[in-house]
C-alpha cells in the first residue's frame, strides 16, 4: 500500500467514469451500502485500491463508534479488554461496538459491510487478523484499526499492542530463586504461541543467571485454561523429588495447580509456592491470593484505542508494535522454601478488594 | 403513554405544521441530529408526546444493532450478560453496542439522541433505569427497551427479566440442612435491596419448615463484595459457637468466605460447608470448587435480547416481567456436617473446567 499512499489522488467522479457508473453508486459503495450489485461493487473497490483511493477527511460522526472485534468473548480476558476501550470511549462521548466472531480467526466481509455504514473512529481487533481485501477496504475509507496482540506474534505492517512476555517469565522465576526455591517447575501455554516460548525462555533465562539448570521434566506445555494446570501439577506434585515451586503460564492453571494441591494435602504456600501469569481479577479472590505477573490488560486496550485516535490524525498507516511492561504482583501463595507460617497474615488478597 | 397510545394517529405533518417548522425538521428531531435549535427541539418533542405519535413501521437499518446499557462494567458479572446479548445478536446477524453510564444510574441526554441516530433494534438496561423523558423519546421512536434487574425489583410499566432469588435462598439452606447442618449462617447482599431480602427470606422459610430458627447472630449483610464475605466469616468463625455452614450471597462473598476458613486453619468442606450465589466462572475454579446457587445470567440477557425483538413486532408496550429459575450446582464446598474426607476426590470443579 505504500506506492498507493505515495500516488496522485484520484477523485471519485474519476474512478466513476471510469468503472463507468454514476457518482453516488460509488458513495454507495464507500459507505457500505447493500443496494449495489456485486460486480459493480467489486469493479469499484478494484479501482479504489489501484488508485490507493483514501477518503481524506472522514466527516466525524454525530454518534462516534469505537469497534472492538472479538475473535471468542471468554470471561476471564475480554472483561479487562471490553474495560479498557470502554474507558477510552466514555472519556472521549464514544460508544463501542462489539462483534464476537466466533470459530473464524477473522470476521468475514458481512462485518466490514456493516463497519462501513457504521463509519466508526476505527477498529480494536483482539487475537483477530484482517484479510487484506478487508484491510484494504478500511483503508480506503480511513478507518484505521489496531490488533491488540497478548499472543506477541504481530502481523507485519498492521499497528498492535503486546506486553512483555520474555521479561513476565525472567520475574516471575527470579522472584522464586530469591525465595530459595531449586526446583522449580512451569507450565507454560501452548507450544505454537510466541507469548508461550517467550515466558518460559525468561523461566530458563534466570535460572541460567543463578547457575541453575532447568530440569525438563520439569517444564510443561498446556493451554491457559484450569484444567490444565490441575493435570499437570498433580502429575508434577506426585514426582518423589517434586518440585517445590510451579509458575503457571496462567492464573486459570495457578487456580488448578492450588486445586492440585488442595486434593493431595500439600499447604500453598508452605509446601508449594505458585506464581500465576495475567492478574486477572480472580487472582486476588483465590486462597491463598495469587502471586502472580500482572499482564496490564485495561491499559493495552485504552492504548489500543488512543493509537486509533492518533491514526485517525495521520493519512499515513503506521506499523507500530508497542509492548507494555509487566510486572510481578506478590500476594499469598509464594514463600520462602520450606517457610512454615511465612505467608503475610490476615489473607491479604481476598480482604483487598 | 396508555391514552396516548389509543390516541388517533397523528401525521408529522400536523406536528411540524403545528410546530410551526418543515418537515424534515421534524425528521431531524426524530432522528436524534444535532442541527435542530434546542427550543425547536423540546416544542416537537412536547408535541410528538402530547399526540402520542409513534413511528410506525421503524425501517430496519442496514447494520442492524442492539444496544446494552450497563451502570457499571464488574468483571465478575457483566461478562456473562454481555455474552447473552451476544449470543442473539450473532445469532441475527447484529452487533451490540456498549455504554457505561458511570456514576449515574441513569442514562443521560447524550446518550438517548446517539441512540435515536443509531437506530437500534432495542436497548438493553442492565441494572439502570431511564427518565420518563428518554423512555417517551425511545416509545416514539418506536425503540424498544428492556431492563436486566438481577436484583428483583422491577419498574412498573417496564418489561424486565429476572430471576428466582427466593427460591435459590431456599435451595441453597434445604441443601445444608439436608447434609445435617444445623448452626447456618448467612451473610445476604445489602439490606435495601430487595434480592438480599428475597434470599434471605428463603433461608428463613427453610429453617422453619425443617422446625429450626435463625439465630440473629448468624444473619449478616454484607455488599456481595469479596471483602464482605472475608471479613464476616472471620467474625463468625470466631465464635465459641461458630456455624458449621454458611450460605454466602454471592460467589465473591463465598471466595473471601474460603479464604478466611483458610487463614483460620479450617478446612472446607470438612471444617465448614460454604454456598455460594451466582454460579459465575470463578466459584468453579475455586479450591475447593463451590457449591452455588446457579443464577441463570447468560440466558437471562438471551431472554431480554428476544423479549426486544418480539416488542418490535408489537406496536403495544408490554410491561411483561420474566423470572428465570434458579438451580443448587453441589461441587466441593459442602458435605455432611462433622464428616471428614467427604468430599468426592480429584477435585471435582477446577478440573473440570
Amino acid at each position: 500500500m505504500r506506492e498507493d499512499r505515495s500516488a496522485g489522488r484520484v477523485t471519485l467522479a474519476q474512478v466513476a467514469s471510469q468503472a463507468g457508473v454514476s457518482l453516488s453508486t460509488v458513495s454507495k459503495v464507500l459507505n457500505g451500502r447493500a443496494d449495489v450489485a456485486a460486480p459493480t461493487r467489486v469493479r469499484i473497490e478494484g479501482l479504489l485500491d489501484e488508485h490507493g483511493y483514501r477518503r481524506s477527511s472522514p466527516t466525524p460522526p454525530e454518534a462516534p463508534l469505537l469497534e472492538i472485534v472479538f475473535h471468542e468473548l471468554d470471561s476471564a480476558w475480554s472483561m479487562e479488554l471490553i474495560r479498557g476501550v470502554q474507558n477510552v470511549a466514555k472519556a472521549t462521548g464514544m460508544s463501542v461496538v462489539l462483534t464476537e466472531t466466533g470459530t473464524r480467526h477473522s470476521p468475514g466481509a458481512d462485518w466490514v459491510e456493516g463497519v462501513l455504514r457504521r463509519r466508526p473512529l476505527g477498529v480494536v481487533l483482539v487475537f483477530s487478523t484482517l484479510p487484506d481485501e478487508l484491510k484494504k477496504k478500511l483503508w480506503s475509507r480511513a478507518i484505521p484499526f489496531v490488533i491488540i496482540d497478548p499472543a506477541g506474534d504481530p502481523e507485519p505492517d498492521v499497528p498492535s499492542v503486546g506486553s512483555a512476555n520474555w521479561a513476565g517469565g525472567l520475574a516471575a522465576t527470579r522472584h522464586l530463586i530469591e525465595l530459595g526455591h531449586r526446583r522449580i517447575a512451569v507450565i507454560t501455554g501452548p507450544e505454537d504461541m510466541i507469548c508461550s516460548l517467550a515466558r518460559l525462555d525468561g523461566f530458563r533465562s534466570a535460572l541460567g543467571m543463578a547457575g541453575l539448570e532447568a530440569d525438563p521434566a520439569l517444564v510443561r506445555f498446556g493451554d491457559f485454561h484450569v484444567g490444565s494446570g490441575h493435570a499437570h501439577a498433580l502429575d508434577l506434585l506426585d514426582r518423589p523429588d517434586r518440585p517445590t515451586a510451579i509458575f503457571a503460564g496462567s492464573d486459570l492453571q495457578a487456580l488448578g495447580v492450588l486445586e492440585a494441591a488442595r486434593v493431595l494435602g500439600l499447604q500453598v504456600p508452605e509446601d508449594l509456592s505458585v506464581v500465576g501469569y495475567d492478574d486477572i481479577p480472580p487472582a486476588q479472590w483465590s486462597s491463598p491470593a495469587l502471586t502472580t505477573v500482572h499482564q496490564p490488560l485495561v491499559e493495552m486496550a485504552e492504548e489500543a484505542a488512543r493509537m486509533l485516535l492518533r491514526l485517525r490524525d495521520t493519512t499515513d498507516q503506521t506499523d507500530a508494535r508497542i509492548e507494555l511492561g509487566t510486572k510481578l504482583v506478590v500476594r499469598n501463595s509464594t514463600a520462602a522454601v520450606g517457610a512454615v507460617g511465612a505467608e503475610p497474615s490476615g489473607g491479604g488478597g481476598a480482604g483487598s478488594e
